[in-house]
């Protein structure tokens, strides 16, 4: 299987597994030492433990069912890889989220390392 | 050089352009194609003259003369890298922002393929 196909693989169970509120789904792949850029507060979240309170949190906003990625982009060597995709994470169906990640392969296995969620601030609520 | 030391190189150059409202030095080393998510909308912006008005809106806020990148975090492969970093992108000195970029190595020089810049939302302000 291809990096691109590992990834894939790796991206769409892990969707799922927000859809359904899996917990150990979710947090499955992760490093212990994955730094989350979260779209609420706080500025980074370090840790799995961390990461893991992220979900606890999202799992009570409505949009968590919806969860797809889409228009995914997927940049892979053999052993360092980014994903960027757009989010449909609100109960619109227009996708109003961003997400990037970072990856590394460890011992054959593609490990998320990084991830950045957000959503853009309407322009007329900035400066 | 190490991918990791030409990395930082390019960021601190760029990062001094930003500051500098240098809007060449900024868009230097972009990819024709690259895909940004900004802090303000819209959801995506595509390609290197839509990232180019990014920067042309980012001039005007304040915060854009302190641009500076901390806990700068660089995973490099032979062709394929990631960053991840906090900014001081405010009048404040402690750090307000977030950034990940993906990054290709193409005919040997580092390319930013993708940002991603946003700020946390106070967690009393979603849901």
């Amino acid at each position: 299987m291809s990096a691109e196909a590992e990834i894939t693989h790796m991206l769409d169970a892990w969707a799922a597994s927000v859809r359904a509120h899996d917990l150990e789904g979710a947090v499955s792949g992760r490093s212990a030492e994955i730094v989350m850029f979260d779209v609420p507060e706080p500025l980074q979240a370090k840790g799995i433990d961390a990461y893991r309170d992220t979900w606890t949190l999202y799992f009570g906003d409505a949009g968590s069912r919806r969860f797809e990625l889409l228009e995914t982009h997927i940049v892979a060597g053999p052993d360092v890889a980014w994903v960027r995709a757009l989010l449909r994470c609100t109960t619109d169906d227009a996708p109003a989220g961003r997400l990037t990640m970072g990856l590394r392969r460890v011992d054959g296995r593609w490990i998320v390392e990084h991830e950045h969620h957000s959503f853009p601030v309407p322009l007329t609520s900035s400066g």
